[in-house]
């Protein structure tokens, strides 16, 4: 691994990809005490930062294998991702999703060219269906969050941002399945000045919190939060890397990233999923530590049900 | 009346003002069968486009007016707009708002600066005390859509649209008071291509839609539309420029309007006014007779209470 692959992969995705506007409020910086600048992944491709890694991590593919297309399992945004990432690529797309899944994930999935195949709810058959048809097809899987060229891509949103603004003091990210902020960290290390990352994650799923201190892989307890796509685990593709390049993780708790949400929506006029207010939520709780600084964030995605807010 | 005369506006208020965004999405392109770009107004200072009218209005009064203030009647947009505008230039600002206007509003004009002077809610209480306030202070009245130098401000939304994007057949915007579709009007003719201009109007507010067709000023029946912005009237500095450089006015209902809202939200992921989503609901409604046309559509404003939306 070196500054090499970010290149790469950057290079590589740029065709397929949108290189997303970064937005700054004076009214938020007054809130925060700090100047953020707001990397906006919600206007990204399918609305999230998924398209990068998803993108990069089928051009990584060879033609051989391109052939036999790619399998995930994902009821989210990664789902959506490798649906659209495949079809801007004539590459076919098996999608695993429960089938108890919402008709809006499904209908957008097929409206990407995404194959859907229901299976039952539980992680575990998730990943029996998945792997079914892994061997049935040779399609190759993609993993939503523990995958390296899943990892490099997702990368290129901080790598970008620190393009326009090369003096962050700090890198802030939200925290799931660790495959977003182990990108940020990668592309802070190489391409930062000296610019730290700090990952949001809810007191809700604080799995990668507790494995930073206990120094091994730790589950959630409950995945009780408003931030959805945060549920996930870390994994160990991007632990190794987070526990390198990550300064430290800030919990917060359900009504700020709510309060960060609607902050955010107000100032900004730009919708964003709750996932994307944590890391926000996270500068807001600890702003006397921030204090003055260059802050990059990055707004993961903005699909949401705007007709069940939770404000 | 020439095209230096919008030139100079613009170059006046662009230290200012924000050169908004212009967004597409390839699904409204679909879903409209035309090619349409929005001019993201709702990015603006304070939230709309009404920051650019109030801002030229100030700068074209002279120091002595200037070290008088302004004043002006308004519980929407503008009154925001006033006390921003002025607060930037040091400038004075009374604003005269109906004492059950709602605390937010009122909350908002204080944050920019501006002097709150209540009234009864009655447009005549309004004027009379805005008259009040500039007899004794002689500061300046500003109107928020029946005044030249505001239309001209307006206008320059349309000006930076067609810099962007020289080759529109058609620009849209919304009908209330006047004083931004005729600017944009002013814009088309001065600046575009044999560029057309479209007002949207509520059914529900429909006084240009039936003005344009007697020729005379028509007032609103009623104002029982969602779109809170376009609930006033034209005036006679507005009208005269509708009449000769609007094409026409499309009337859509209150389902058009929140469905074509809801549709922005989700495929833009950015947040508009109920106002600002009228001439999207009318390329729609009318999508036969705009088929593979290039439309700009101005997003007048994103001041919405997200706690309080109409899907």
């Amino acid at each position: 691994m070196n500054q090499q692959v970010l290149i790469q992969a950057h290079q590589r995705i740029q065709p397929f990809i949108h290189n997303t506007p970064v937005l700054t409020s004076r009214l938020l910086d007054e809130i925060a005490g700090a100047h953020v600048y707001f990397k906006c992944e919600n206007f990204q491709k399918m609305g999230a930062f998924k398209m990068r890694g998803a993108s990069n991590a089928i051009l990584s593919l060879t033609q051989e294998e391109r052939q036999k297309g790619v399998v995930t399992h994902s009821s989210g945004n990664f789902a959506q991702a490798v649906a659209l990432a495949a079809n801007q690529l004539g590459v076919k797309s098996y999608i695993v999703m429960p089938k108890n899944a919402p008709q809006v994930k499904k209908d957008a999935v097929r409206a990407y060219g995404g194959e859907i195949i229901e299976s039952e709810s539980t992680p575990i058959d998730r990943e029996e269906m998945a792997d079914k048809i892994r061997i049935e097809t040779g399609a190759t899987f993609l993993h939503p969050s523990n995958q390296d060229e899943v990892i490099y891509g997702n990368a290129t949103a901080a790598m970008e941002l620190l393009q326009e603004h090369p003096d962050l003091d700090y890198l802030m990210a939200p925290v799931g399945g660790g495959g977003l902020i182990a990108g940020t960290a990668l592309a802070a290390h190489y391409f930062g000045n000296n610019c730290k990352v700090i990952g949001g994650e809810p007191s809700q799923a604080d799995d990668a919190f507790r494995s930073l201190q206990s120094g091994k892989i730790e589950f959630n307890d409950s995945v009780n939060t408003v931030a959805d796509g945060l549920r996930t685990n870390l994994g160990d593709r991007n632990f190794p890397i987070i526990q390198q390049h990550v300064e430290r993780i800030i919990l917060v708790d359900e009504d700020e990233i709510i309060q960060a949400m609607k902050l955010i929506w107000e100032r900004l006029k730009i919708i964003i999923e709750p996932s994307c207010a944590v890391p926000f939520a996270a500068l807001i709780k600890e702003r006397d530590n921030f204090k003055n600084k260059n802050i990059g964030i990055i707004l993961s995605g903005g699909n949401v049900d705007v007709k069940n807010l939770p404000f």
